[in-house]
């Protein structure tokens, strides 16, 4: 059973940290759910678990055994899954993912939460969105936490990160996409936005909201009570859904 | 200064229990947003911050201040927010909160993460429901990480909380409000649902999905890409918007 201090088991260690990951050009996928998409997206070097985890999910093979400190040690999130898969870095640059026809793709500009950023990545999962970009100064993909709220969709779609925001506006354009902010300021209502046209969804962070960028529209969730505004996950949710059922009719 | 030992501000720690909340009828708003919203809604009873918080806003009043300690000793969030209001508790019975005219409730049931139920607060406000039901076994609405995430919303329209589900039901359809569960397994999918006639949804935990109840239709939203699912509360927005959608045209 490897200890915390155990080599390998150190050096998996140090990408629980951007820079780690960046350095090695491999992160942690968490818990059961996330290795089981790893596993099929064929980005596995190597399976870490406790025995008991081990026990419970002897559908994803062979895993190194390590204690339960030592789990605790390679996890990002409070309540550590106890298996854990080292795996390559997902992302592709952002002319890949957005220039391969994609229809609809969510840009994330200056989101730093890692779990709102990982839920938006399921939920473009959900509404069919061809690429996820992570623009700005937003958090890694990587992110331990991010890689769960995502549970498994970091594998279903392709995700491109890049510091700057006119390169990603430039490549969407490129791409044919039409640009589109969600802005809780904007004076526009969603319904006035044209959903059944290819579009590259901006979202900004709940904090500091979205930057002012060159985009073809700008439009607003709208507000039917007295809620100051919709958190990040359930506007892009909104804006999403909207576009994938533009797109189908 | 008050620190965590002086008798008012030990009473209030009590609040950060469920128990201890039931027993006073008070809970704890925390922030200042929260604060704010607790003010114009009339139920502050006293506003307890550290001094430096209490210098950040000026505009909520006179505050009894007290150190950075006794202040993460009234937090139930992570980053202690130093001010903190004790409040009359904000819940109503059923039939008051869904019997006054609402088209649109929406039904928590067996919920028990208070992120994600205060989440659906905040968006069932800003979709323009008419109250929430936290039914069955959901977490307290007067939680502090509910209350934190519902970021004001709490203050914003009717809750009940019900342990029997079937009171809930009957009082639901006593209101004439038809009876439609979000369920990830149901074959017909959200837009088949009668969305322009009064609703209440039910929603389930996303560990659990939503128990078997006699409800009038059930519903799916839709998957178009590869998530195995939607979060709680954008299926929530999903389905609240929708409705509200509905309800305007």
């Amino acid at each position: 059973v490897f200890t915390e201090r155990t080599p390998r088991v150190a050096a998996a260690r140090h990408l629980t940290q951007r820079s780690g990951r960046d350095r090695a050009g491999r992160f942690l996928a968490e818990g059961a759910q996330a290795v089981r998409e790893a596993l099929r997206f064929g980005v596995v070097h190597e399976i870490f678990a406790t025995a008991a985890a081990a026990e419970r999910h002897p559908d994803l093979g062979p895993a190194t055994v390590i204690t339960e400190r030592a789990a605790a040690g390679l996890s990002e999130t409070v309540t550590p899954q106890g298996i854990v898969a080292v795996c390559d870095l997902v992302d592709v640059p952002v002319p890949v993912a957005v220039g391969s026809g994609a229809r609809l793709v969510a840009v994330l500009v200056g989101v730093s939460d890692p779990g709102n950023a990982g839920t938006v990545v399921r939920v473009a999962d959900a509404a069919g969105a061809g690429a996820v970009v992570f623009a700005g100064d937003t958090v890694d993909p990587h992110n331990g936490k991010c890689v769960r709220a995502s549970t498994g969709s970091l594998f279903h779609l392709p995700i491109a990160r890049c510091r700057e925001v006119s390169d990603v506006l430039r490549a969407c354009r490129s791409a044919g996409l039409r640009l589109v902010g969600a802005d809780g300021h904007a004076a526009a209502d969603l319904g006035t936005a044209p959903l059944a046209e290819p579009t590259a969804w901006f979202f900004g962070s709940e904090a500091h909201g979205l930057p002012d960028l060159p985009l073809d529209h700008r439009v607003r969730v709208p507000i039917y009570g007295r809620a100051e505004s919709l958190n990040l996950a359930t506007a892009a949710a909104l804006c999403l859904y909207a576009s994938a059922t533009a797109h189908l009719t």
